[in-house]
């Protein structure tokens, strides 16, 4: 890549079963110039999140299927380089569907949805996409509007060694609840009672871990924060109390299914326990971000919540590194560094 | 039985599938005494519902199981024959739990829980036990406060001409909704649009009936008050709107199952549409039972809700006659006629 040069990936195929390199096209095209009330953005992280791998597929979902040939969605994290529009002064950092390029124009006439970030929030810029990002105010909105936990109650979410999972978590204790993980080795499953302070983790690919997780919620289960489905989900749904909560955040056992998934055998225990199940999108809450980020700073810089990522260098890497969200290879945030911000931060 | 001699039917072994006649035994027993602060009942008639084959198997529920030996556990309507309890006098109308009996003691140290029958009500007896019934209930309160239906909106109901069934489709047409139901016959649904007034309905046993249930929902569904599950539940979440209401009501498609059943394969739609499931047991609602018997009473005499049942005579014919509820015989309220009132009615 020249300097001023912008690679792009575009989408080339739709996957079946884990994603391949040859599902992207990578494209090199000019630097765009920003035109009247337009700016121009610089890449600087991009987020790399279960839900991509929805995206690519032709199922129509919460938003439309990625065309082919178009540019792969994703939510990042950019600096804006130059700018005609007042509203995105050069300096100011900026979030949303960046996409995976480098270089991308935003305000009048372009399609792209972006949110400036706040300034003064004084936290590291790769936790503006995880613990502060769209991960964390799933955990935070997802946690708190649906799954309504009391002091006391037993929370426990799956993929809790996540990007969201793991603010699941530490947000349960901070509202006074048991929080129980459920991950996929003992390294997380120590990070989260070591070092985020769960009450309790287990190891799902450990024999004997339906009963490790009996033992781990004694009083049953309150509120079940799901992001992965299949076995996971049964064994949850198998612990819970009268009237518990399920907050349906994600399926991840089933986005590279490439046959029909069937729902939880334990589906009937809904019913039994007089159960809520509630679907959940962070989209919903759009209007209510700038509250929950205000929120989840205020406790990170108070050290109640702690981000972790797993950090992968360069935009060409993003095409493998995806799948480190379905190998288990990732512990909190996956991210991918695009660059450095070319200017002072403002 | 001569006169003076009670029949009643005992749980004899747990089925195994579909009830067999030798799963229960049948006892004579000399009609009891009542002692003081005790009442007798002459059990006039029994409710047969889905619930009694969960009730039968050994898994806990929201009931605990009926124990292997002991009296078959029902719902039924009953007259007060003889009293030393001032609260049931004589000739009064009771309901509750009666079991599968002739007669019964209610009162101090019975253990048996029953309510008395508002007088005045100005129905005939089966409609006790059917529209405004336990299942009456049932369908009044999951749709009103769990489908929480808007004028316009949508209902899809499964097992839509049994008890639950039938008056969810008329208190979704009282309310302004359209109202589709899913049942097992060209006959019933014929009942269910001609004489209850469903928009549509649609019959399961014919080929091509998931497009017939596309074509009856032009607008997508809103509420699904599901009764069945399996394949039914599936096709409904198919066809779900967004923020639809899901009442889990029952799950009669897998009560005669014997190996684990799946939960539905549209499971994932109720995360994409944010769809809210709730598990639903009318027992939950035992406090607010005399305001709902009050409403379907109205709604009865005005002639907007209307009661059929499948009525079979006999107390000897219940362990052969409660397989109707699952092999599609019985249309409405299926009911055994055990005894006249012996008593004027008070």
């Amino acid at each position: 890549m020249t300097a001023n040069q912008n690679r792009e990936f575009r989408l080339a195929a739709r996957p079946v079963g884990l994603i391949k390199p040859s599902d992207f096209q990578l494209a090199e095209t000019p630097i765009p110039e920003p035109g009247p009330d337009q700016a121009l953005v610089r890449t600087l992280y991009l987020s790399l999140d279960p839900t991509n791998r929805v995206w690519m597929s032709d199922r129509d979902g919460y938003l439309p299927p990625i065309e082919l040939g178009a540019v792969m969605r994703g939510i990042g994290l950019g600096q804006v380089v130059r700018s005609n529009n007042p509203a995105f002064p050069e300096g100011s950092l900026v979030q949303g569907l960046l996409g995976w390029r480098d270089y991308l124009l935003i305000g009048t006439g372009t399609g792209v949805s972006v949110s400036l970030v706040p300034a003064g929030l004084g936290v590291p810029l790769p936790v503006l996409l995880g613990a502060l990002g769209a991960t964390g105010l799933t955990a935070y909105f997802g946690l708190i509007e649906l799954g309504k936990p009391q002091p006391g109650e037993t929370v426990v979410v799956s993929a809790a060694a996540g990007a969201t999972g793991s603010v699941v978590g530490q947000i349960a204790k901070i509202l006074g609840c048991r929080a129980v993980g459920i991950a996929g080795s003992d390294d997380k499953c120590a990070w989260l009672v070591n070092e985020l302070g769960f009450d309790a983790a287990v190891n799902y690919k450990k024999e004997g871990w339906k009963k490790q997780l009996t033992a781990a919620c004694p009083q049953g289960i309150d509120v079940v924060f799901e992001n992965v489905g299949g076995e996971i989900l049964d064994a949850a749904l198998a612990r819970i109390n009268l009237r518990a909560r399920i907050v349906l955040c994600g399926l991840i056992a089933s986005y590279n299914a490439k046959e029909p998934v069937p729902g939880p055998y334990n589906f009937g225990n809904l019913l039994i326990k007089r159960a809520q199940l509630q679907g959940f999108i962070i989209l919903d809450y759009a209007a209510r971000f700038p509250e929950g980020v205000k929120q989840l700073a205020q406790w990170f810089r108070q050290g109640r919540l702690q981000h972790r990522d797993t950090l992968v260098e360069g935009l060409q890497e993003a095409p493998v590194a995806i799948n480190r969200l379905f190998d288990g290879s990732a512990t909190g945030k996956l991210l991918i560094r695009v660059a450095e911000p070319p200017l002072p931060v403002t």
